[in-house]
């Protein structure tokens, strides 16, 4: 018999953590379901949203967080590596019911995002008054509802994850920080416009790194090794390969956002144009755009009643401005950043191959 | 020298109590402010926000976790007590938020809300876009931050509120029965004029339950009494009289939100009828009145536009159908439950006489 690659290795054990992942969020979830069928059966709809919603997606806070976690010397499939998943994928649940709510987004993954989803109960059941507000609504609570659960969830950990431990101190870190960082980018797609040009691709950076690469990857790789009792050396060490990953990852949401194919991404093209999304893409594109590229950039960022006609010529415009490629440079560049830490961090070759798999998949996906 | 009497003594030990849930919110929050200055000066006003709210409020949470502390032989002004009044308030504080946009109610407390503050921050530094919406994405963002500092202050009382602890558990209970019962508060809304109209009242009863009742009163006194190690017989009593008690408490709140003075409760007369909130009042009314009376309520409940002259004329319908004294009934009735329930719980004089005035104050209150 052949012994298995290092990639088949990993893999295999990545897989079995997918399906004690879901296992174990499908229990979670059950458990709850039952108790609020004691309030009402009327609450089920919120439990439907976000059953529907923790079923989908890459899983790439948990299994950052997993192989943090493996990388600093802990178990395979550990129980507590499991309700660290299913806290983070309840968070990165409960943020994306909120943010579409806050971007008007009315699709996630190909489906009808959770305020739609309300809306179209709504419509379906003859209710009276307005179903959008109505939508609205639901769907605030049903993220408060979410971010509880994430919250049971990682207390379940027990003590690795109580008061004062590690662990803990970067799961707030982390929530505080998202919140943080989600709120400089409506912000910046407010004020960005009136504020100084000169400072707008370090604004964009600062949005990036906190509403997406701490969030995303420092802190979900950080809270496994924390909970394995990893020092802050490797701690430290895991930060210089996930930022520099972690915004990689932001920066090809961004050029997907602009660029990326409904077919793929789930998404209307141009989606973040309409939604004037103020990025570090854009923010590169207005610097670098002639005065009448500049012109029709800033008059369509934000305008709603985009058509796709609208969408290419702003696309035209960013790609001839050169800010495409210098994305896709800095892209390259980060990647190759974080590839190079994460060779000084002298990982297990498992370890070491399932980040670098992880990695890639990050920076190179098309969805 | 005179001895104090019981209720000088409570009266005391409150106050002192308060202090020092002031003086931790406080603590608790300019840390968090240090930490968000870090990430950007651009996040101060999500910040300001919670500071303002959590600044004001009747305490009536922090206050019933902690006699129902004391009532199960915690000690004065015990850390853990203050840590619990800490939580509980940023609790309530990300709640109103997240009630404020729901209900588009433009003022708390006498102050603009949330969102209006920062529509108004929008409007006052001339940036570009929609300023109610970003108002409304600001606000779901500071809701969901004061949504985590909460549970952080909740988890720094340590082992005592940890996993699997009967505390952990009723915290747990409380914020998803408290989710569970304003979804199904904003469902009535809009599902009760084509439900049965001979279950309403007892619809209005589960909501009044669970987005009040347990939230408001059951839960803390019972995470009060559980820190300190009260046996399941001893929670069990402290809910005979709190249920009643809070649900007293919500019937005073509707007949303030329809019959209430603008210059106290700091809201627009008749708010609740323009929300159009389907409340036991409300539910009351549309049984007893005429059909006259019926097709008026059920025409004006929901609509934004109604003067002061169609409130008045509500109120009227109300009045004239003989809800309002039914409602007055049941309050009196619920309180003196409570108020017997309490007698039997055979506590401490201090803790008594404590209880017996916040239910006094939380039943007979104008704001």
């Amino acid at each position: 018999m052949q012994q298995p690659s290092a990639s088949a290795a990993h893999e295999g054990e990545q897989s079995r953590y997918r399906e004690a992942l879901a296992a174990q969020l499908g229990a979670f979830l059950d458990r709850r379901r039952a108790d609020m069928e004691n309030v009402s059966p009327d609450v089920a709809p919120l439990m439907e949203a976000i059953t529907g919603l923790v079923s989908g997606g890459k899983r790439l806070r948990a299994l950052l967080s997993y192989w943090g976690w493996r990388g600093a010397g802990g178990g395979e499939l550990a129980p507590q590596t499991v309700a660290t998943g299913v806290a983070l994928e309840l968070f990165q649940a409960a943020a994306l019911i909120h943010d579409d709510i806050i971007d008007r987004s009315d699709t996630r993954r190909g489906a009808p995002s959770v305020h739609r989803r309300f809306a179209q109960l709504h419509e379906g059941s003859g209710w009276t008054l307005d179903g959008e507000r109505f939508g609205h609504a639901a769907a605030i609570l049903t993220g408060d509802l979410c971010l509880s659960f994430s919250e049971e969830a990682f207390t379940e950990i027990g003590e690795a994850a109580g008061a004062g431990t590690p662990a803990r101190r970067i799961f707030n870190t982390m929530r505080a920080e998202v919140m943080a960082g989600q709120y400089l980018d409506i912000l910046e797609e407010v004020a960005g416009p009136v504020r100084s040009p000169e400072s707008a691709v370090s604004r964009a950076r600062t949005v990036i790194r906190f509403k997406s690469a701490k969030y995303s990857t420092e802190h979900p790789l950080g809270i496994g090794g924390a909970l394995a009792g990893a020092d802050d050396e490797t701690l430290a060490g895991y930060a210089r390969f996930s930022l520099p990953l972690g915004e990689a990852f932001q920066l090809r949401d961004d050029v997907l956002g602009v660029f990326g194919d409904p077919l793929t991404t789930g998404k209307p093209a141009g989606d973040d144009l309409r939604e004037g999304k103020r990025t570090m893409l854009v923010a590169l594109a207005l610097g670098a755009a002639g005065e009448a590229g500049r012109q029709e950039l800033a008059r369509g960022l934000g305008n709603p009643g985009l058509e796709l006609d609208d969408v290419d010529r702003l696309r035209a415009v960013i790609a001839d401005s050169g800010a495409l490629a210098q994305t896709e440079e800095l892209i390259d560049r980060l990647a190759h950043q974080a590839a190079e830490a994460l060779d000084r961090l002298g990982l297990d070759p498992l370890v070491h191959g399932a980040l670098t798999a992880l990695g890639r998949a990050a920076v190179r996906r098309t969805a």
